[in-house]
């Protein structure tokens, strides 16, 4: 069955394309995608696939039914485009001032359509059911994923499967590790209350710029000092704005800044280590604070079996050279939120451009992928999920 | 003469007064003031005394020679007013929007005006010659004092006096010392120059921000460790800029901030130590640095004899249980430049409004001063005046 | 022939537990072992297996050569004992006071004997050569690892293996991985010169503590801004020494630590900025420094395709659900010499006692080990050793 | 009378200085005076002055009751040496092995018992009391001085004065000042209670090296922002213990240092700031603290007309040029505790030794002073007894 799928994908590689021309000559920001939902919806209907819109808000969710009774796989694509100005000079460049697929959602989206085409074909010989999802507002927290789930889209679903493609990484290479692949990705805001007064006379003052810089040094010890060093999380602060006179003490300093973890429970001791910090260094000081917290995506962290079962496919695809243990990345994914609530795996599909050493990362306005990882990708998903139905481990 | 001089000057109070509001109603900003001139050149010309406008760009001077050759004494009246709101209840209040004599000057300026009328009266029982130095431009480095000195005001002059009102200190109190008694006040700039990146990223970036605070750690050092702690001198950071976003480490971090110290020793010497701290702390991590130093106003450095002098003096004005030494201020003040190049003496006259407790300071919306003050002002110039042709110790 | 080896290892498991008892109860210190290196030496004479002794000072190699040529590969044990007084109530604790094998080298070294013993019986049908390495002094550095190979111990191997019985993890489990798994475990040395005085004055001095205390914050910023989050190592301040008295400000400030780091890229990097950041903070104090860094054992870095067939080998030994990937361990272990000259792997044996929660720690007075896991240890190590010769990647 | 008593001092001048050199050699530790005491006692019984010993423990009390009743002044010397080895080559040189009197107050014991018998001498003529205050253990706190006022040696007394010869200042010039002269000099001690661990799992342990070394940069803000600047203190750290191994990350951080003031205000207000301090770090770690305060002598505060007083005795004994104003010293004295009961007036008589430009410091083994400041000093003390009958501000 992988060979036909293989062969249903290569032909309607073209496809495959031109839908991601079309999608990226139209992007869409996060929570404001119409057209693109539109367009999806009648891919499904001219398919004859049944489709529900609207799921979590502005998500859509296709099923095809097999023809024998079976479990039941996910395959999630996102679709939402950043607010970046294309500067790219290609013929399918972005029409939309200052709104670019500047991260691959479309090529995610084109090849999960395409993928759904080709198993609509294959219909009579599936077993099982195959969900696909195109989820809304992946770049803007607090996302799209956490809705559509609300909205039931994993329900009766046994496992869910995704991929990005990857511009870093070379084309023709898959990359996946059990655990955590993704970073939770937050976001502080310390605001220290002291008491301003004049530069000459820092003993009538409370001086919050001083007791922010304290901050700053303390907020190192978290990585330093705090955490397992076998652990990995990074606390920055981004920015630091005190004061609007050269000689006036200001009454107040504020810090932003992010912090990155890999599981929960390393993020709710940094917040606690922080909290402590924060208010330590305002008792001794004695000066008010306010720390305010904002939590982002959770990791995403793959399941072991289902990410050792990515790989096993991958392999059928790439050839065992090409399959590769996945670092995990520092940056948020709300994918997150699928694996918090069924088994499956995400990983990631090589992508880098032909013709460069040194590709434009994602979010840069120069951002473009080599559309052939569409096609590896659409072949590793598919095949996990047609293969999904006799696997063992489950 | 003393009494002669002390009839005179009580007999105009009134117009004293009334120049005063005439001032306190029509005040110029620094480097602005032409009303100003012009209202103080006319009172010159009707009194008959030679007056030179225009002198460093936008000062005064007007001399009195009595009838016997002698000694030559200047004495000095600053008259620009500042950029805030009068917000005072009075019928003497500033009918400039946005710009008020908020500091004394008007009665600086009206009682030497007065004090000029009085002597003018007795030109014939004077010894020696009277310069009377209008000073625009007190309030706005680089000040009016320099160029009117480098312009010729000085030329001559044995010794120069001068007051301020002083509205923090009550009124029938004369205040002086030898030594320092303002601090030189300069204002400093720190760029910070590393290397931006993402905020999960932080060994791709050379961190600014973290090096500007631990420069604003290493600055504290300068007080508490490296000067002797019986010199008084004040380092404080007023301005802290670095980053634009939560998760981006920026590339640059801006400091801002106020030194004072009271003598040019300890004002070089700090300077030396915050270069090599800047230096120091840049070089640790591998950033480069602009450090930018402005020397405001040298401390005001009373002249140990003249301001005996004044002292002595002012006891024959206000009694000698009235008078007091004078605690350095950590202000600055341009009379600095007079005493770097004659010999003299500056003092402070108490001028606390009547039933307050608390006046409000200069530089106050609400400032104000007891005009009363500013007959006892003029009393000790007049009599350091008349009674500096026959001193011993010059 | 694993089955084989499998049945004779069994059948000597009695004389592994009593050699591991005759050499606990005989520990000898590092560079000290005479009678240890007798006992190991006369055990393979009665084999009639020839062997080197003093190699590279005090190791020693047997080696046994199998019927047909092949590939030659070593296994290695080593043998010496630490410095700690044995308070363990057992018939074989320790006869030597303030010596101890609190580590397991006596397991390593029973181990590896029975299993000569056993595939000396299999001579016959053996291919290749068989170099088993008794390794004098791991436990302190410089170690008897580097002399031994200096001395030739690896001449014409292929490949190394060898393990440690390990108290932390459960007897039953096998622990290994590709990569970096003990790290670089290093020593350094700081003092700062300054200028000491009298409390009273710190501006005569140059405050030598003060910088010291700046260079451990600055210390800190090594993990938590220069290195790779993803990476892990440790800078770690052990002992800061400055002054005698309450009211001197102390001329020298002395701090002393440890680093540990995965890659002596890291291990380069660090030593790098450790020197910026000494000779950084003791310019800006205008203070001289000494910098000393002592590198301790290379990390043990496990070559990727022998650490994978060191994990197939265990499943054939406890199992599939019985083998784990190894977290790296921050401590230091010399075997990594050997995996700089040759191909190999090292793997851990859990080795945790029965009836316990809470093993002693590895150099604990009360350490023990669960004797079975030198069974499983030396089933291993012998699978591994015959059945190189057909594997496939070398 | 002031020539007279002038007289009499000049003629006894040689037995000032033999009576010095005999001290001199005949040190005694603080707290166990006893030959000295004998020898102070037996002058003023052979000289008929009535004696009272054993005051406040160790010190002497000699009073001499003029012939009109009038006020009662006190005079004071300190009579204990230091444990230093006297290193000087002179024939007076110290006979105690590591006993030395290094600061001088043997020349205070022996002007003073010299000015008395001229004093004696002088009875008829005499009005009012004169205390002769001989007073122990000035060198060592709790001192002599709170003892022996409790023990009444003040009772009636209206005045006190004492000088210390100073040996950095020329011979021949007086200093005094009112206000504070020395300052209070105390010690704290800190000792932070973590938890220790391994060297490369900080995360298991609560550092208290670091939390040390946080506050020793903390402790720097105090006089940096919190003091007045025009306030002089200092908080100097002396001394930072920490850990014994490089490996082991100490579970304790022990520090220790000095804090110097001019006023009681201030220092409370320094202790709490300490505290907090030492609090809020602590906090900031979760680790446990001990912080310790000794006060030691109280600042020595010069009674303003009193001062002023002796100013203008001094200036009959060296003439109005050699009269100075004295910054205050950071040393402590414990001559406090009888200003802090009585009016009265503290000054330093410069000594220091001819032909050097550099003379030794107080407290250094090769230490010496001028003895012709002895006449100085008795002389001032003398004229200040005697004048004090008729000075009309008390």
């Amino acid at each position: 069955m992988e060979e036909d799928l293989n062969r249903k994908l290569e032909k309607y590689y073209e496809e495959m394309v031109s839908i991601r021309h079309h999608l990226h000559m139209n992007p869409e920001l996060s929570f404001q995608e119409r057209e693109t939902v539109r367009f999806i919806q009648t891919y499904y209907r001219n398919l004859n696939i049944p489709v529900r819109t609207g799921v979590g808000g502005g998500g859509i969710v296709a099923t095809i039914e097999g023809k024998q009774p079976g479990r039941t796989v996910a395959l999630r694509a996102d679709f939402d485009a950043l607010p970046i100005q294309d500067q790219k000079q290609v013929p399918y460049r972005s029409n939309v001032k200052g709104v670019m697929h500047a991260c691959g959602h479309d090529g995610h989206t084109a090849l999960l359509l395409v993928l759904a085409k080709a198993l609509k074909e294959m219909e009579n010989e599936l077993i099982g059911n195959y969900v696909f999802i195109h989820q809304h507002a992946e770049e803007l927290a607090p996302g799209g994923a956490k809705p559509m789930i609300e909205d039931g889209c994993l329900e009766g679903v046994d496992a869910i499967f995704g991929t990005h493609l990857w511009a870093p990484y070379p084309t023709g290479e898959i990359y996946c590790s059990p655990g955590p692949i993704t970073a939770a990705a937050d976001r502080f805001q310390i605001t220290i209350k002291g008491k301003g007064g004049h530069g000459a006379e820092p003993h009538t003052t409370k001086d919050a710029l001083v007791v922010g810089t304290e901050i700053v040094s303390l907020l190192q010890l978290i990585t330093s000092r705090k955490i397992n060093p076998m652990d990995s999380a990074v606390v920055s602060v981004g920015q630091f704005k005190a004061g609007n006179a050269f000689n006036i003490i200001p009454s107040e300093a504020y810090l932003e800044g992010t912090v990155r973890t890999f599981s929960t429970e390393l993020q709710d001791f940094i917040i606690e280590e922080m909290e402590r910090i924060v208010k330590g260094a305002s008792t001794v000081h004695d000066c008010d604070y306010e720390f305010r917290y904002f939590k982002g995506y959770p990791p995403t962290i793959n399941h072991e079996k289902e990410a050792d079962y990515i790989l096993s496919k991958a392999e059928d695809v790439v050839g065992f050279q090409h399959v590769h243990p996945l670092n995990p990345l520092m940056i948020g994914e709300d994918f997150s939120h699928y694996l918090e609530a069924v088994r499956g795996a995400f990983f990631l599909t090589g992508a880098a451009p032909a013709n460069t050493d040194c590709p434009f990362p994602h979010h840069h306005p120069m951002f473009d992928f080599n559309e052939e990882a569409m096609l590896i990708a659409a072949k590793t998903l598919g095949y996990a999920a047609i293969g999904f139905q006799e696997w063992r481990y489950f």
